[in-house]
């Protein structure tokens, strides 16, 4: 496939002098109205070395407004990184709406130098083409547009280059791993040719350019920034335009054979003494195991959802009474941030997914986009029900990196939940926890209770199951959530 | 000193069971005070091992609000976080206004283990203790309660607690330091006594607990930070009111003949031929340099401040075509986010001061704080006539840890700058520079003229020197630019 791409276009430099600020100008407005439209848009600049990627990312930061551009490289590696899944890295430096990244590389061109060389096998080669592609389905489907250039060099111009690289020793950093890149040439681009084969999509697709003429290369990149900003337009459009048209959701009811909550017995209770007794020993137990996954490297991502005063909270503060505060954090999840808002909506759980052997618990999840954003249509139809297929691609990610999932919906019946804010407005300390929306919450169960059902059917994977704690006696939630963290932790131990 | 704080205090269980949820209470009202009075409440917790540090955090983070509070730990050291001055990995973490942020050790306790193993030099141990020292002095300026705790154990408790704790091996990862630092509890102790009798100001006072009792260890804590809440409290309420009287700041006019602005020589100028030949020479140049920066672990912070349409953008794009964007970023600032806002005002350029070798380009800086913000009234005359001094220490951090700073004030007259202003708006790919501000911000040109004069007087230090550019004619200005960077990259790569 590469050898047919166009090579050999050249444009004169009298022409580029005519075209290039022509182009500029195009370019600068197009990035405006990418701006007004709200649209994040994301540049990959990945080709052979010598192609000229850092060239031509310095003219696109020329042309482009730098108030509204970044531009990114992750070539330096740390071993800090290893600590967390790839993309995570990658999601921390995301464009925000109507802003625009440049990725100095992008996330393919590393694993084809590594490919080539032999430092990963081929099955890691192919695995890590597929979870890019769901990240870049997962933001284009959210509205980013996403540009991806490949600069291409023959093997005769290729060479011609990196002998004066090579010789040109020390300021440019002709590195052994660039030396050794350049004599699997072949085998590079055969790797090339399979990354851009496969992760060459409608949503997100390549455009090879001969980077052997410079004129050409910084047109042919212009144009097609361009083009892809007009194109994300259009869907835009598009997609506005079905947004507004859709027909309301009509929630469907589960029948009560085939609902999840019906089934939970909320009679279970634990008694005082023997709450006193275990709870201690259980927590004596999480804090052993949980250092124990700290020293494997395994990390735990605990979510908390449930009912309003179904306990969330006061479970969570008996689980920390086990932990090493140095590898914990509790996550509180509240309305989204301005920035936050400008971001996908799992940007800011990305931020904090726990790094290797940490443990990281929500208060509050990423299943709010098919909860209270579906209840209270603050996200179309059509972006929440992709919720559940993202979810799952997300927590696959965390798990897939050695990581512990673990989900509790901590259920009460609507009694108990009367019971319990009627409590807490006759409890001095308490009554911040109660308000106007708590109640209006409440008036809305039956709403909840479908999107509920619905989120525990789709979501409940073998990789990160839901556990449906019965919460009506707070004790036996808590005694329930630490043995369940036990057995997740010895299982994950004993892989 | 450490002998004479009051040891051996004990608090029954039958008393703790009492007192503890009425501190809890008190502590939880102290917090939500501090919330509502958006004052950010930093508490460290350090100690000797086996103090129980984890413990009281986790105790505090059961009594606190967690949806205000996030635990930080700094003890996983990686090579990454070399990159940076010392301080920086603190601020990426510091509480926003009405948060809460406990620290595990803190910023102090390391240097003072590190000392007592003789991993760091006296001199070293000194300097550090005064940065942090300097640190906490600009955050409690700005409205920060800072706590320091400090858990002490005698030398038998200690050692009683250091056996126990190297039997239960593994698990409790008593590591071959823990072990060093025991055999130096003498040495250790006196690291601490000196740092604490050197940094325990009024604004940021420590408090030196006996941890050998958990209860009273938790309920003195719980009492130090409602004390500083408190006081935190009070002193806003005095700083509120002493603005609200504050007498506005009468503006002194500069002598022409102590004025630095007047002295610029405005007539430079640089034909087009000599500028299109120098150009590409000086970039090369640039290039070279920059990289070999790069290669010794040099950073270079380049400001760009100046009159509106003086030529900052297009400047900085010149300079940038000599760079390799894998090391380079350009920061354009423009007013604060909420988020920037609810924190100190140098936050968010911490978050930019470029890792060791890298190049950070700031269009426009955070000399706003003495230039926009006292102009605009933005600020309280107080707080910006305290960022003269505030800034020169953050520049000293940067060059300290081997940076160059170099500072550019575009110099142009208002002559010029109408003109500028008149082309920008009958120039299609201009107009979007010129707005309704650009006009008002020229009506205050006078008032501007005093500040930079002022920012240039008390601002220009041996380290970070400003270089004022004669702009008139933009050709001039960035072959200057270019010169000065090369001549600074020169002077610092032959040290």
């Amino acid at each position: 496939m590469l050898e047919n791409i166009s090579m050999g276009r050249v444009i004169s430099d009298a022409d580029y002098k005519v075209q290039a600020p022509e182009l500029q100008y195009q370019l600068f407005c197009a990035q405006k109205r990418c701006f007004e439209k709200k649209i994040p848009l994301l540049i990959q600049v990945a080709g052979l070395s010598g192609g000229g990627r850092g060239y031509l990312i310095n003219t696109l930061n020329e042309w482009l407004d730098n108030k509204l551009t970044r531009t990114f490289s992750f070539w330096a590696d740390y071993d800090f990184f290893d600590n967390w899944p790839q993309e995570w890295r990658y999601w921390q430096s995301l464009p925000g709406a109507g802003k625009t990244a440049i990725f100095y590389d992008g996330w393919y061109a590393q694993i084809c130098r590594q490919r080539a060389c032999g430092k990963i096998s081929e099955s890691e080669f192919e695995k890590r083409i597929e979870s890019y592609k769901e990240l870049e389905r997962t933001l284009t489907d959210s509205g980013m547009a996403i540009v991806k250039i490949w600069l291409h060099l023959d093997k005769k111009i290729f060479n011609k280059i990196e002998r004066r690289r090579a010789k040109a020793k020390g300021l440019r950093a002709y590195t052994p791993y660039d030396k050794e890149l350049a004599e699997h040439y072949k085998e590079h681009v055969a790797c090339v040719e399979k990354m851009i084969t496969r992760s060459d999509t409608v949503n997100a697709p390549w455009t090879l350019i001969d980077a052997s003429d410079m004129n050409y290369r910084n047109i042919a990149a212009g144009q097609t920034v361009i083009e892809a900003i007009e194109n994300a337009i259009a869907l835009k459009e598009i997609r506005d335009e079905r947004i507004a048209k859709a027909k309301p959701k009509v929630a469907k009811p589960i029948s009560a054979s085939a609902s999840i909550l019906k089934r939970v017995d909320l009679s279970a209770t634990v008694d005082k003494a023997t709450y006193n007794k275990e709870l201690p020993i259980l927590q004596e137990k999480v804090r052993k195991l949980s250092y124990e996954a700290y020293l494997k490297g395994i990390s735990s991502t605990l979510l908390f959802e449930g009912w309003d005063a179904a306990g969330k909270g006061s479970t969570i503060r008996r689980l920390l009474a086990g932990f090493d505060s140095r590898i914990t954090r509790v996550i509180p999840i509240a309305g989204p941030s301005r920035e936050e808002l400008d971001h996908h909506y799992l940007w800011r759980f990305w931020k904090n997914v726990p790094p290797k052997g940490h443990v990281a618990v929500f208060d509050r999840t990423w299943y709010g986009r098919v909860l209270v954003e579906r209840i209270e249509k603050f996200t179309p139809v059509e972006d929440w029900e992709r919720g559940y297929q993202e979810i799952n691609a997300f927590e696959r990610r965390l798990t897939d990196a050695g990581g512990i999932v673990l989900k509790f919906w901590l259920q009460i019946s609507p009694e108990e939940q009367l019971r319990r804010f009627k409590e807490r407005q006759v409890t001095p300390r308490k009554q911040y926890k109660i308000t106007e929306e708590d109640w209006r919450n409440r008036d809305k169960w039956g709403a909840y209770e479908i999107a509920v059902e619905d989120m525990l059917h789709k979501t409940d994977t073998s990789y990160a199951h839901w556990n449906v704690v019965p919460s009506e006696d707070k004790r036996y939630a808590r005694l329930f959530v630490l043995r369940a963290y036990i057995a997740a932790l010895k299982k994950a131990l004993k892989k």
